[in-house]
Protein backbone atom coordinates (compact mmCIF):
# COMPACT_ATOMS: atom_id res chain seq x y z
CA UNK A 1 0.00 0.00 0.00
CA UNK A 2 1.29 3.55 -1.17
CA UNK A 3 -1.97 5.62 -0.52
CA UNK A 4 -0.42 7.35 1.85
CA UNK A 5 2.99 8.40 0.21
CA UNK A 6 1.13 9.06 -3.05
CA UNK A 7 1.97 12.93 -2.44
CA UNK A 8 5.56 11.77 -2.46
CA UNK A 9 5.34 9.18 -5.57
CA UNK A 10 3.85 11.53 -7.81
CA UNK A 11 6.49 13.92 -8.22
CA UNK A 12 8.65 11.12 -9.70
CA UNK A 13 8.47 9.92 -13.03
CA UNK A 14 7.10 6.20 -13.32
CA UNK A 15 7.11 4.18 -16.40
CA UNK A 16 5.02 1.59 -16.95
CA UNK A 17 6.75 -1.04 -19.67
CA UNK A 18 3.54 -2.00 -21.02
CA UNK A 19 0.85 -1.15 -23.11
CA UNK A 20 -1.52 -3.63 -21.72
CA UNK A 21 -4.86 -1.45 -20.92
CA UNK A 22 -5.27 -4.26 -17.69
CA UNK A 23 -2.09 -3.43 -16.73
CA UNK A 24 -2.78 0.35 -16.74
CA UNK A 25 -5.47 0.11 -15.56
CA UNK A 26 -4.90 -1.81 -11.93
CA UNK A 27 -1.37 0.91 -11.67
CA UNK A 28 -4.48 3.72 -11.82
CA UNK A 29 -6.11 2.29 -9.22
CA UNK A 30 -3.29 2.47 -6.73
CA UNK A 31 -3.14 6.27 -7.70
CA UNK A 32 -0.31 6.07 -9.18
CA UNK A 33 0.85 8.53 -11.71
CA UNK A 34 2.80 7.22 -14.62
CA UNK A 35 3.75 6.87 -18.41
CA UNK A 36 3.95 3.63 -20.27
CA UNK A 37 6.02 2.66 -23.06
CA UNK A 38 6.07 -1.15 -24.92
CA UNK A 39 9.03 -2.90 -24.34
CA UNK A 40 10.84 -4.31 -27.45
CA UNK A 41 12.27 -6.74 -25.88
CA UNK A 42 11.55 -10.08 -27.97
CA UNK A 43 10.64 -12.00 -25.25
CA UNK A 44 12.68 -14.92 -26.92
CA UNK A 45 14.93 -16.21 -23.54
CA UNK A 46 15.47 -20.29 -23.93
CA UNK A 47 12.97 -21.29 -21.27
CA UNK A 48 14.96 -24.29 -21.19
CA UNK A 49 17.90 -22.44 -19.94
CA UNK A 50 16.05 -22.13 -16.56
CA UNK A 51 15.81 -23.79 -13.00
CA UNK A 52 12.22 -22.89 -13.26
CA UNK A 53 9.28 -20.80 -15.12
CA UNK A 54 8.92 -18.78 -11.98
CA UNK A 55 12.90 -17.85 -13.11
CA UNK A 56 12.47 -17.12 -17.12
CA UNK A 57 8.93 -15.18 -15.91
CA UNK A 58 11.42 -12.89 -13.79
CA UNK A 59 13.90 -12.43 -16.33
CA UNK A 60 12.19 -11.50 -18.68
CA UNK A 61 10.01 -9.16 -16.93
CA UNK A 62 13.45 -7.45 -16.23
CA UNK A 63 14.25 -7.23 -19.95
CA UNK A 64 11.47 -5.12 -20.62
CA UNK A 65 11.76 -3.03 -17.65
CA UNK A 66 15.48 -2.61 -18.43
CA UNK A 67 14.51 -2.02 -22.26
CA UNK A 68 12.13 0.82 -21.45
CA UNK A 69 14.54 2.24 -18.89
CA UNK A 70 17.13 2.70 -21.86
CA UNK A 71 14.84 4.27 -24.07
CA UNK A 72 14.06 6.68 -21.68
CA UNK A 73 17.57 7.48 -21.17
CA UNK A 74 17.64 6.97 -17.82
CA UNK A 75 15.61 10.08 -17.01
CA UNK A 76 12.95 8.53 -15.07
CA UNK A 77 12.72 7.38 -11.33
CA UNK A 78 10.97 4.09 -11.83
CA UNK A 79 10.44 1.84 -14.49
CA UNK A 80 8.05 -1.00 -13.47
CA UNK A 81 7.89 -4.00 -15.97
CA UNK A 82 6.17 -7.24 -15.40
CA UNK A 83 5.34 -10.55 -17.03
CA UNK A 84 2.85 -13.15 -16.97
CA UNK A 85 3.05 -16.86 -17.90
CA UNK A 86 0.20 -20.07 -16.86
CA UNK A 87 2.11 -22.74 -15.72
CA UNK A 88 0.27 -26.30 -15.66
CA UNK A 89 2.52 -29.70 -14.42
CA UNK A 90 5.29 -27.47 -14.15
CA UNK A 91 5.51 -26.72 -17.77
CA UNK A 92 4.99 -22.86 -19.34
CA UNK A 93 1.98 -23.07 -21.33
CA UNK A 94 2.76 -20.51 -24.74
CA UNK A 95 0.53 -19.00 -27.46
CA UNK A 96 -1.16 -22.32 -29.26
CA UNK A 97 0.21 -22.84 -32.25
CA UNK A 98 -2.88 -24.34 -34.16
CA UNK A 99 -6.21 -24.73 -33.03
CA UNK A 100 -5.47 -28.67 -31.84
CA UNK A 101 -2.94 -27.47 -29.99
CA UNK A 102 -5.46 -25.02 -28.34
CA UNK A 103 -7.92 -27.76 -27.52
CA UNK A 104 -4.72 -30.22 -26.24
CA UNK A 105 -4.20 -27.44 -23.89
CA UNK A 106 -7.58 -26.33 -22.59
CA UNK A 107 -8.31 -30.37 -22.45
CA UNK A 108 -5.04 -30.50 -20.19
CA UNK A 109 -6.40 -27.42 -18.28
CA UNK A 110 -10.01 -29.15 -17.31
CA UNK A 111 -11.21 -29.99 -14.33
CA UNK A 112 -8.39 -29.09 -12.15
CA UNK A 113 -5.93 -26.22 -10.62
CA UNK A 114 -2.87 -24.79 -12.51
CA UNK A 115 -0.36 -21.16 -11.86
CA UNK A 116 -0.66 -17.99 -12.72
CA UNK A 117 2.65 -16.37 -12.50
CA UNK A 118 3.28 -12.77 -12.93
CA UNK A 119 7.12 -11.66 -12.63
CA UNK A 120 7.50 -7.47 -11.66
CA UNK A 121 10.63 -5.93 -12.25
CA UNK A 122 11.62 -2.11 -10.99
CA UNK A 123 14.32 -0.46 -12.05
CA UNK A 124 15.61 2.41 -10.26
CA UNK A 125 18.82 4.43 -10.12
CA UNK A 126 19.88 1.25 -12.72
CA UNK A 127 19.50 -1.04 -10.58
CA UNK A 128 16.60 -3.91 -11.22
CA UNK A 129 15.17 -5.85 -8.46
CA UNK A 130 12.38 -8.60 -9.39
CA UNK A 131 10.21 -10.93 -7.76
CA UNK A 132 7.33 -13.06 -8.84
CA UNK A 133 3.79 -13.45 -7.58
CA UNK A 134 1.47 -16.54 -7.78
CA UNK A 135 -2.13 -17.60 -8.20
CA UNK A 136 -3.68 -21.18 -8.47
CA UNK A 137 -6.40 -21.40 -10.84
CA UNK A 138 -8.95 -23.82 -10.72
CA UNK A 139 -10.62 -24.70 -13.74
CA UNK A 140 -14.21 -26.52 -14.19
CA UNK A 141 -14.62 -29.44 -16.21
CA UNK A 142 -15.17 -28.63 -19.99
CA UNK A 143 -16.60 -30.69 -22.37
CA UNK A 144 -15.51 -31.53 -25.95
CA UNK A 145 -18.25 -29.14 -27.27
CA UNK A 146 -17.46 -26.38 -24.62
CA UNK A 147 -14.11 -26.23 -25.91
CA UNK A 148 -14.47 -26.47 -29.32
CA UNK A 149 -16.88 -23.55 -29.42
CA UNK A 150 -14.42 -21.85 -27.38
CA UNK A 151 -11.97 -22.20 -29.56
CA UNK A 152 -14.16 -21.52 -32.87
CA UNK A 153 -14.08 -17.52 -30.74
CA UNK A 154 -10.70 -16.99 -31.91
CA UNK A 155 -10.11 -16.09 -28.26
CA UNK A 156 -7.54 -18.43 -27.01
CA UNK A 157 -4.81 -18.00 -29.99
CA UNK A 158 -3.09 -15.48 -28.93
CA UNK A 159 -3.34 -16.43 -25.47
CA UNK A 160 -0.77 -17.80 -22.87
CA UNK A 161 -2.18 -21.35 -22.21
CA UNK A 162 -5.00 -20.62 -24.59
CA UNK A 163 -7.23 -19.04 -22.66
CA UNK A 164 -8.02 -15.11 -21.19
CA UNK A 165 -9.38 -15.11 -17.65
CA UNK A 166 -10.76 -11.45 -18.71
CA UNK A 167 -12.37 -13.23 -21.78
CA UNK A 168 -14.97 -15.86 -22.19
CA UNK A 169 -12.45 -17.80 -20.91
CA UNK A 170 -13.15 -16.49 -17.40
CA UNK A 171 -16.47 -18.46 -17.37
CA UNK A 172 -14.02 -21.84 -17.03
CA UNK A 173 -12.90 -20.33 -14.10
CA UNK A 174 -14.74 -21.49 -10.48
CA UNK A 175 -11.80 -19.86 -8.35
CA UNK A 176 -8.38 -19.10 -7.74
CA UNK A 177 -6.32 -19.03 -5.11
CA UNK A 178 -3.62 -16.20 -4.69
CA UNK A 179 -3.16 -12.47 -5.64
CA UNK A 180 -6.51 -11.49 -7.40
CA UNK A 181 -4.73 -8.81 -9.26
CA UNK A 182 -1.58 -11.30 -10.13
CA UNK A 183 -4.07 -13.32 -12.74
CA UNK A 184 -5.06 -9.85 -13.93
CA UNK A 185 -1.37 -9.00 -14.85
CA UNK A 186 -0.16 -6.69 -12.32
CA UNK A 187 -0.59 -8.05 -8.40
CA UNK A 188 -1.54 -4.38 -7.03
CA UNK A 189 -0.75 -5.15 -3.64
CA UNK A 190 3.01 -6.65 -3.90
CA UNK A 191 4.04 -3.68 -6.11
CA UNK A 192 2.86 -1.32 -3.83
CA UNK A 193 4.92 -3.36 -1.28
CA UNK A 194 7.84 -3.33 -3.06
CA UNK A 195 7.74 0.61 -4.44
CA UNK A 196 7.06 1.60 -0.85
CA UNK A 197 10.23 -0.40 0.45
CA UNK A 198 12.21 1.79 -2.55
CA UNK A 199 11.27 5.13 -0.93
CA UNK A 200 11.62 3.54 2.53
CA UNK A 201 15.21 3.28 1.56
CA UNK A 202 15.92 6.37 0.52
CA UNK A 203 16.51 5.48 -3.91
CA UNK A 204 13.14 6.92 -5.00
CA UNK B 1 -20.56 -23.00 -19.10
CA UNK B 2 -22.33 -22.15 -21.62
CA UNK B 3 -20.28 -21.14 -24.55
CA UNK B 4 -21.67 -24.12 -26.67
CA UNK B 5 -25.25 -23.23 -25.77
CA UNK B 6 -25.53 -19.81 -26.96
CA UNK B 7 -27.16 -20.15 -29.96
CA UNK B 8 -29.77 -21.30 -28.11
CA UNK B 9 -29.97 -18.95 -25.15
CA UNK B 10 -29.38 -15.86 -27.36
CA UNK B 11 -32.65 -16.70 -29.23
CA UNK B 12 -34.49 -16.01 -25.32
CA UNK B 13 -34.88 -12.51 -23.75
CA UNK B 14 -32.82 -12.02 -20.73
CA UNK B 15 -32.46 -9.42 -18.53
CA UNK B 16 -29.91 -8.48 -16.10
CA UNK B 17 -31.61 -7.04 -13.13
CA UNK B 18 -28.86 -4.58 -12.26
CA UNK B 19 -27.39 -1.43 -13.65
CA UNK B 20 -23.59 -2.36 -12.32
CA UNK B 21 -21.09 -1.38 -15.13
CA UNK B 22 -19.50 -4.48 -13.79
CA UNK B 23 -21.50 -7.03 -13.95
CA UNK B 24 -22.90 -5.81 -17.26
CA UNK B 25 -19.35 -6.49 -18.01
CA UNK B 26 -19.08 -10.17 -16.53
CA UNK B 27 -22.18 -11.10 -18.21
CA UNK B 28 -21.25 -9.55 -21.68
CA UNK B 29 -17.73 -11.89 -21.11
CA UNK B 30 -19.80 -15.23 -20.79
CA UNK B 31 -21.24 -14.11 -24.47
CA UNK B 32 -25.00 -13.64 -23.86
CA UNK B 33 -27.02 -11.03 -25.24
CA UNK B 34 -29.31 -9.35 -23.12
CA UNK B 35 -30.76 -6.12 -21.24
CA UNK B 36 -30.51 -4.55 -18.12
CA UNK B 37 -32.61 -3.04 -15.89
CA UNK B 38 -31.90 -1.22 -12.47
CA UNK B 39 -34.52 -3.09 -9.94
CA UNK B 40 -36.19 -0.59 -7.68
CA UNK B 41 -36.45 -2.84 -4.92
CA UNK B 42 -35.38 -0.64 -1.91
CA UNK B 43 -32.98 -3.36 -0.54
CA UNK B 44 -34.22 -2.67 3.02
CA UNK B 45 -35.01 -6.34 4.61
CA UNK B 46 -34.53 -6.48 8.01
CA UNK B 47 -31.09 -8.51 8.41
CA UNK B 48 -32.21 -9.58 11.88
CA UNK B 49 -34.38 -11.58 11.07
CA UNK B 50 -32.47 -13.97 8.48
CA UNK B 51 -30.44 -17.06 10.06
CA UNK B 52 -27.36 -16.41 7.63
CA UNK B 53 -26.05 -13.20 5.91
CA UNK B 54 -25.76 -15.32 2.91
CA UNK B 55 -29.59 -15.53 3.55
CA UNK B 56 -30.56 -12.65 3.29
CA UNK B 57 -28.02 -11.29 0.28
CA UNK B 58 -30.49 -14.35 -1.30
CA UNK B 59 -33.41 -13.13 -0.31
CA UNK B 60 -32.30 -9.80 -1.37
CA UNK B 61 -31.61 -11.00 -4.86
CA UNK B 62 -34.35 -12.27 -5.51
CA UNK B 63 -36.45 -9.45 -4.73
CA UNK B 64 -34.38 -7.54 -7.16
CA UNK B 65 -35.24 -10.23 -9.95
CA UNK B 66 -38.94 -10.51 -9.34
CA UNK B 67 -38.91 -6.94 -9.42
CA UNK B 68 -37.63 -6.68 -12.71
CA UNK B 69 -39.34 -9.92 -13.62
CA UNK B 70 -42.98 -7.41 -13.26
CA UNK B 71 -41.72 -4.66 -14.52
CA UNK B 72 -40.94 -6.23 -17.93
CA UNK B 73 -44.91 -7.63 -17.96
CA UNK B 74 -43.06 -10.94 -17.78
CA UNK B 75 -42.61 -10.79 -21.33
CA UNK B 76 -38.94 -12.35 -20.90
CA UNK B 77 -37.47 -15.28 -20.33
CA UNK B 78 -34.93 -14.86 -17.78
CA UNK B 79 -34.19 -12.50 -15.15
CA UNK B 80 -31.13 -12.50 -13.39
CA UNK B 81 -30.83 -10.70 -10.16
CA UNK B 82 -27.56 -10.29 -7.58
CA UNK B 83 -26.50 -8.96 -4.82
CA UNK B 84 -23.10 -8.89 -2.86
CA UNK B 85 -22.37 -8.31 0.41
CA UNK B 86 -18.90 -8.25 2.94
CA UNK B 87 -19.25 -9.98 5.81
CA UNK B 88 -16.56 -10.53 8.92
CA UNK B 89 -16.71 -11.90 12.18
CA UNK B 90 -20.52 -13.67 10.84
CA UNK B 91 -22.08 -9.76 10.90
CA UNK B 92 -22.67 -7.90 7.22
CA UNK B 93 -20.74 -4.81 6.74
CA UNK B 94 -22.54 -1.98 5.52
CA UNK B 95 -21.94 0.94 3.58
CA UNK B 96 -20.24 3.17 6.76
CA UNK B 97 -22.17 5.82 8.19
CA UNK B 98 -19.45 8.81 8.75
CA UNK B 99 -15.33 8.91 7.99
CA UNK B 100 -15.26 7.43 11.70
CA UNK B 101 -17.19 4.18 10.75
CA UNK B 102 -15.47 3.74 7.89
CA UNK B 103 -11.96 4.18 9.65
CA UNK B 104 -12.74 1.41 12.52
CA UNK B 105 -14.11 -1.34 9.59
CA UNK B 106 -10.90 -0.88 7.94
CA UNK B 107 -9.27 -1.41 10.87
CA UNK B 108 -11.47 -4.22 11.35
CA UNK B 109 -10.49 -5.62 8.30
CA UNK B 110 -6.53 -4.85 8.43
CA UNK B 111 -4.16 -7.98 8.15
CA UNK B 112 -7.11 -10.69 7.99
CA UNK B 113 -9.56 -12.56 6.28
CA UNK B 114 -13.15 -11.84 5.40
CA UNK B 115 -15.91 -12.98 2.85
CA UNK B 116 -17.74 -11.31 -0.11
CA UNK B 117 -20.85 -13.02 -0.92
CA UNK B 118 -22.53 -12.70 -4.18
CA UNK B 119 -26.08 -14.14 -4.25
CA UNK B 120 -27.68 -15.00 -7.57
CA UNK B 121 -31.89 -15.25 -8.39
CA UNK B 122 -32.43 -16.35 -11.42
CA UNK B 123 -36.12 -16.16 -12.82
CA UNK B 124 -37.41 -18.32 -15.12
CA UNK B 125 -41.24 -19.31 -16.14
CA UNK B 126 -42.04 -16.95 -13.12
CA UNK B 127 -40.35 -19.56 -11.17
CA UNK B 128 -37.15 -18.05 -9.18
CA UNK B 129 -34.32 -20.28 -7.91
CA UNK B 130 -31.06 -18.41 -6.38
CA UNK B 131 -28.02 -19.84 -5.06
CA UNK B 132 -24.82 -18.02 -2.89
CA UNK B 133 -20.97 -18.18 -3.96
CA UNK B 134 -18.09 -17.39 -1.92
CA UNK B 135 -14.82 -15.68 -1.87
CA UNK B 136 -12.61 -15.35 0.99
CA UNK B 137 -10.51 -12.46 0.77
CA UNK B 138 -7.00 -11.38 2.84
CA UNK B 139 -6.16 -7.57 3.61
CA UNK B 140 -3.03 -6.60 3.99
CA UNK B 141 -1.61 -4.97 7.61
CA UNK B 142 -3.23 -1.42 7.00
CA UNK B 143 -1.19 1.76 9.01
CA UNK B 144 -3.55 4.43 10.54
CA UNK B 145 -1.77 6.49 7.95
CA UNK B 146 -2.92 4.27 4.90
CA UNK B 147 -6.72 4.20 6.39
CA UNK B 148 -6.45 7.80 6.91
CA UNK B 149 -4.92 8.75 3.07
CA UNK B 150 -7.88 6.10 2.01
CA UNK B 151 -10.70 7.57 3.86
CA UNK B 152 -10.12 11.38 2.47
CA UNK B 153 -10.45 9.71 -1.20
CA UNK B 154 -13.67 9.43 -0.57
CA UNK B 155 -14.00 5.99 -2.00
CA UNK B 156 -15.17 3.82 1.20
CA UNK B 157 -17.98 5.89 1.89
CA UNK B 158 -20.55 4.01 -0.87
CA UNK B 159 -18.65 0.93 -0.48
CA UNK B 160 -20.16 -2.00 2.21
CA UNK B 161 -17.27 -2.92 4.18
CA UNK B 162 -15.71 0.38 3.19
CA UNK B 163 -13.69 -0.75 0.23
CA UNK B 164 -13.87 -1.24 -3.37
CA UNK B 165 -11.63 -4.20 -4.79
CA UNK B 166 -12.23 -2.53 -8.17
CA UNK B 167 -10.92 0.54 -6.62
CA UNK B 168 -7.75 1.90 -4.88
CA UNK B 169 -8.65 -0.11 -2.11
CA UNK B 170 -7.57 -3.23 -4.50
CA UNK B 171 -4.43 -2.50 -3.18
CA UNK B 172 -5.68 -3.46 -0.23
CA UNK B 173 -5.89 -7.32 -0.90
CA UNK B 174 -2.89 -9.80 -0.73
CA UNK B 175 -5.06 -12.56 -1.68
CA UNK B 176 -8.31 -14.36 -2.51
CA UNK B 177 -9.92 -17.95 -2.82
CA UNK B 178 -12.23 -18.50 -4.00
CA UNK B 179 -14.61 -17.32 -7.15
CA UNK B 180 -12.56 -14.18 -8.83
CA UNK B 181 -16.18 -13.17 -10.64
CA UNK B 182 -17.82 -13.55 -7.05
CA UNK B 183 -15.48 -10.97 -5.40
CA UNK B 184 -16.61 -8.73 -9.04
CA UNK B 185 -19.91 -8.91 -8.38
CA UNK B 186 -21.31 -11.73 -10.25
CA UNK B 187 -19.70 -15.48 -10.36
CA UNK B 188 -19.43 -16.21 -14.02
CA UNK B 189 -18.75 -19.90 -13.84
CA UNK B 190 -21.80 -20.55 -11.33
CA UNK B 191 -24.17 -18.41 -13.45
CA UNK B 192 -23.50 -20.12 -16.34
CA UNK B 193 -23.72 -23.39 -14.50
CA UNK B 194 -27.01 -22.77 -12.77
CA UNK B 195 -28.51 -21.52 -16.29
CA UNK B 196 -27.30 -24.45 -18.29
CA UNK B 197 -29.66 -26.57 -15.72
CA UNK B 198 -32.12 -24.59 -16.86
CA UNK B 199 -32.05 -25.21 -20.62
CA UNK B 200 -31.46 -28.74 -19.91
CA UNK B 201 -34.53 -28.69 -17.36
CA UNK B 202 -36.29 -27.97 -20.61
CA UNK B 203 -37.36 -24.52 -18.99
CA UNK B 204 -35.40 -22.06 -20.76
Amino acid sequence: MIIDILPHLNQRRIVLASQSPRRREILQLIGLEFDSQASSFAEDLDKSSFESPNAYAQKTAEEKALDVWRKQNQAVHLVIGSDTIVVSDGKILEKPKSEADAIQMLSNLSGRWHTVVTAVALVCEGRVQSFCEEAKVCFDDLTDEMISAYVKTGEPMDKAGAYGIQGSGGAFVKKIDGCFFCVMGLPMNAVGREIRKLVEDGVL
